[in-house]
C-alpha cells in the first residue's frame, strides 16, 4: 500500500504560495504508517493533471492483498471558478460521468443563506461528482471533496486547497475511512516537546545521550524563540507508542527543569491557563508595543474567561497615565521603555481591572524608533502579584529581527515569566 | 523551454519540514519568466529518484532552439551522510563517471579548517562530481552542486536543502548562469488585487469576461474571508508587464467598488491606516472577543502610533461597565453580544482614549458558550464616529469555523467595517 500526494494549482507553481497542505498530508500519512514515497505539485490544467494522473496510477505497488492498494490524495481546484478543475478531469481521466448531487445543492444553498447570500450560478458546478463517487463533506467550507475507487485497488480522496478545511476534512472523514479500510496497523506516533528560555544547542548538548536512540527517536527542532524535541515511536498502536516514548518523556523532563513547559497542543498561553485556572486566580495585561497581540494570545483558550478578565491597550504615552495611573514625570524622566514605567503599568491594570495579577509589556518593536541607549528589541516586562508586590524584568532580543517576530517573542517571553513564577507560587502553597 | 523542480528529502515525505524551497525556486522562475509545470518531491532513494528523472526527462518539451530545452533543478542529499545520494544517482542515471575534483576538496578543507575543525572522510563524496559537469559553488555552506548538461537541451542544476545556502547560490551562480544561456529575457509580473466583503463566485461572476484574457491572466483565489484575483502578464520586463497590468486592474477596480480594498503587501489595517494618517485622525478599540487582535493587527503597522491610541481588551463584563462605561443594566438586559452594548462599549472607548474614531467588538467565538438565539460566530461591530454618532453591524460567520479564524475574520469584518466608513467620510470632506 502506497500513498502519493498530488497538489492542484497554479498558484504553487508561481510560487504564490507555500505547500503547507504537502507536508500536512505526509505527516499525517507518516502517522498512520502509510508509505508515501512521492509528492507532485501541477497546475490547473486538465492535459498535464492527466499525465500525472497517468505516471501515479502506473506506479500502483505489488503485492498482494492490502499492500497491492494505492492512495492518491488530491488537494486543490475544488471551487467554483474556471480554473477549477480537479473533479471533471479527474472523472475523464476515468471515463466516468459526472452527476450533479442535489444534497451538495442544497448544503451550499444553506450555507450561503447562513450568510445572508444567494448561492451563484458557478457553484453548480461544485456539486457534480463521478458517477459512483461518495461525497467527503467540507463542514467549514463550500466544496465538498470525493471518495471515489474507480478501480480496484485504487482510492481517490479530494480535497480543497484551503488548509484549514482540508485538515477539518482529513480528521473528520478521511482517516475514519482510512482507518475502516484497514490502514494505519502500524503507526508513527510522536510527542512534541517544547521548551522556552533555553537555546537549541544547548538543549541538544543536555540531552545528547538521548539524540542517537533507535526507538523511540529524538529530535531536535526550534523557531521563533521556541525549542522542541520530537520524541517519535514506531508501534503497533499509540498505546504502545506512548510506553516506549514515555519514559524518554520523563528523562527530558528531568534533564529540563523549568525549560520545558509542555509538550503537544500546549503552548505558553494555554499552561498559563491551567496554572491560573487551577489556583483560581485572575490576570489582566498591560500592552505597549504587543497592541493587543499577549491579550490574543491568552484569549485563544477556549474559557480563558474564566482567569483572563481583559486589559489595556497603551499603545499610546497618555493613555499609560488616563488609563494606567502611570506617573506623567516618571514617564517624562525615564520613558515608557523603563523597569520603572513597566512595573507601574503592571500594577495600574492590576488595581484597575482589580484582578490578581498583572502583565506589562513596554518595548521597541522596530524597525524604526531605536537608539543607542534603547536600541530595537529592548523589552520591559512586569508582573504585579496577588500580594501587590512588582518587579520588572529586561530583555534584549535580537534588533536584526522582523518587527512581527519581536512582538510575538515579547508576548511569549511575558508569558513565560508569569508561568515561572505561577509554578514558583503554587509551590509555596 | 520549461523548468522542473525535484526537491530530494525523505524529511519532506515524513512531513517533518516545510518546502520553502519549492516556493522559493517557483517565484524566481516566475520572475525569470520561465514556464514551469511540475514539482516533484522524492524520497533519498536511488530507485525511485531514477524513476523521476525518467519521467521528467520524457517531459521534454517540442520545438525548436531555446524553446525545446529542459531544466531540472534538484534540491537536497548533497550531504555528506550516507542517506545523501543525489549527486551519484543522477550521475548514474545518465552513465556518466563520477570524478574527484582536487578544487572541491581544498575548498572543504579550507572551509573546516576556517571554523577550527578538520575534513571528515565522509566529505570527500561532495567531492565526487559527474564527468564534464561544473562546478555550482557554495560559499555559505560545505557542499557545492552542479550545472550540467548531460545531453543535448537538457541542463540540470544540483543545490542543496538548506534553504539559505540555496538561495545564495541561486542569486549568485544558478542566475546568471540562466541569463547567459539566453533566459528571462521574458518575465511573468504578477499583481494581487484584494477584495473583502464579496464572495468568490460573486466577484468571479462579476469579472467573467476578464478571466479569459490570454495576457495578462485573471485568476480569482479565495481563503478566510478574502478574495484575490491575481493579474498576471508575460513581458519582457516589469514596466512593459505593468503596462498590460493597469488598465485590467483599473476596470477590475471599477466593476468592484469598494469591495475592492488593496493589492500586494496592502493589508486592511494598512489601508485603515493610510485613511487615518491622510485624515490626521485617531482610534481606539474596545475588544471583547477578539481579546486584543484588532489592536494586534492595526499595531502591526510601523508607525500606527500616530493614529492609534490604544484601546480596552474587555474581555470581562465587568470590564465593559469599570472601563468602557457600559450600563449595567443593558448589559444584563441584552447580554454583551448585542447592537446597543456594541455601540456603548465604541462611544465608551472612544470618549475614555479621547480618540476621533472608536471601534468594538462583542461576539460569540466558540466552540462553547453559543445559543439557539445567539449561535457562535454571531459578532457585532460598534463604530463612534468623530461627530459622536454611533451604529452597530451585526454579522453572523460561519459557526462550524474554528474559534481562531471567527476571531481573525471578526476583526477583519471591523477593520473593512472602518475603512469603508473612512473613505465615505473623506469624500464628504
Amino acid at each position: 500500500m502506497t500513498a502519493e500526494v498530488i497538489c492542484v494549482g497554479t498558484e504553487l507553481l508561481l510560487g504564490d504560495i507555500l505547500n503547507t497542505n504537502a507536508q500536512f498530508l505526509a505527516k499525517q500519512l507518516a502517522g498512520l504508517g502509510i508509505p508515501h514515497y512521492y509528492q507532485t505539485v501541477v497546475g490547473d490544467n486538465p492535459e498535464r493533471l492527466k499525465q500525472v494522473l497517468e505516471i501515479a496510477t502506473a506506479r500502483s505497488p505489488q503485492g498482494g492483498g492490502l499492500a497491492r492498494t494505492q492512495i492518491l490524495l488530491f488537494t486543490g481546484g475544488l471551487g467554483p471558478t474556471p480554473d477549477d478543475l480537479t473533479t471533471e478531469t479527474i472523472a475523464d481521466f476515468f471515463n466516468a460521468p459526472l452527476v450533479e448531487r442535489p444534497e451538495v445543492i442544497e448544503d451550499i444553498t444553506r450555507k450561503y443563506a447562513q450568510r445572508g447570500r444567494e448561492m451563484t450560478p458557478s457553484n453548480r458546478k461544485q456539486a457534480l461528482i463521478p458517477q459512483g463517487a461518495d461525497i467527503l463533506p467540507n463542514p467549514a467550507g463550500t466544496a465538498p471533496g470525493i471518495i471515489w475507487q474507480p478501480r480496484p485497488n485504487l482510492t481517490i480522496l479530494t480535497f480543497p486547497g484551503v488548509p484549514s478545511e482540508l485538515k477539518r476534512m482529513w480528521q473528520e472523514t478521511a482517516v475514519p475511512y482510512l482507518k475502516s479500510q484497514g490502514w494505519g496497523k502500524q503507526i508513527i506516533y510522536s510527542r512534541m516537546l517544547r521548551f522556552w528560555g533555553i537555546a537549541e544547542s544547548a538543549l541538544a548538548e543536555k540531552v545528547s545521550s538521548l539524540l542517537d536512540l533507535p526507538n523511540p527517536t529524538v529530535a531536535p527542532y526550534a523557531g521563533q524563540g521556541e525549542v522542541r524535541l520530537r520524541v517519535s515511536a514506531f508501534a503497533s498502536s499509540e498505546t504502545a507508542a506512548l510506553e516506549l516514548i514515555k519514559p524518554v518523556e520523563q528523562e527530558i523532563q528531568q534533564i529540563a527543569g523549568l525549560d520545558y513547559y509542555g509538550a503537544d497542543n500546549d503552548t505558553l498561553a494555554s499552561v498559563v491557563g491551567q496554572l491560573l485556572q487551577s489556583s483560581g486566580q485572575t490576570l489582566s495585561v498591560a500592552e505597549s508595543c504587543t497592541g493587543g497581540g499577549l491579550g490574543q494570545m491568552l484569549t485563544t483558550i477556549s474559557g480563558s474567561s474564566s482567569y483572563f478578565m481583559g486589559g489595556v491597550i497603551s499603545y499610546d504615552n497618555q493613555v499609560k497615565i488616563s488609563l494606567l495611573d502611570v506617573n506623567p514625570e516618571d514617564l517624562a524622566q525615564h520613558g515608557a521603555v523603563s523597569d520603572l514605567v513597566a512595573q507601574q503599568m503592571a500594577i495600574g491594570v492590576k488595581q484597575r481591572l482589580a484582578t490578581d495579577w498583572g502583565v506589562s509589556i513596554t518595548g521597541i518593536a522596530g524597525p524604526g524608533d531605536g537608539t543607542e541607549t534603547k536600541p530595537v528589541g529592548l523589552v520591559y516586562i512586569g508582573i504585579a502579584a496577588p500580594d501587590n508586590t512588582v518587579e520588572s524584568l529586561k530583555y534584549q532580543l535580537n534588533p536584526q529581527q522582523e518587527r512581527s517576530l519581536i512582538r510575538q517573542m515579547s508576548a511569549c517571553q511575558a508569558l513565560d515569566l508569569l508561568r515561572r513564577k505561577l509554578l514558583a507560587n503554587s509551590s509555596r502553597r
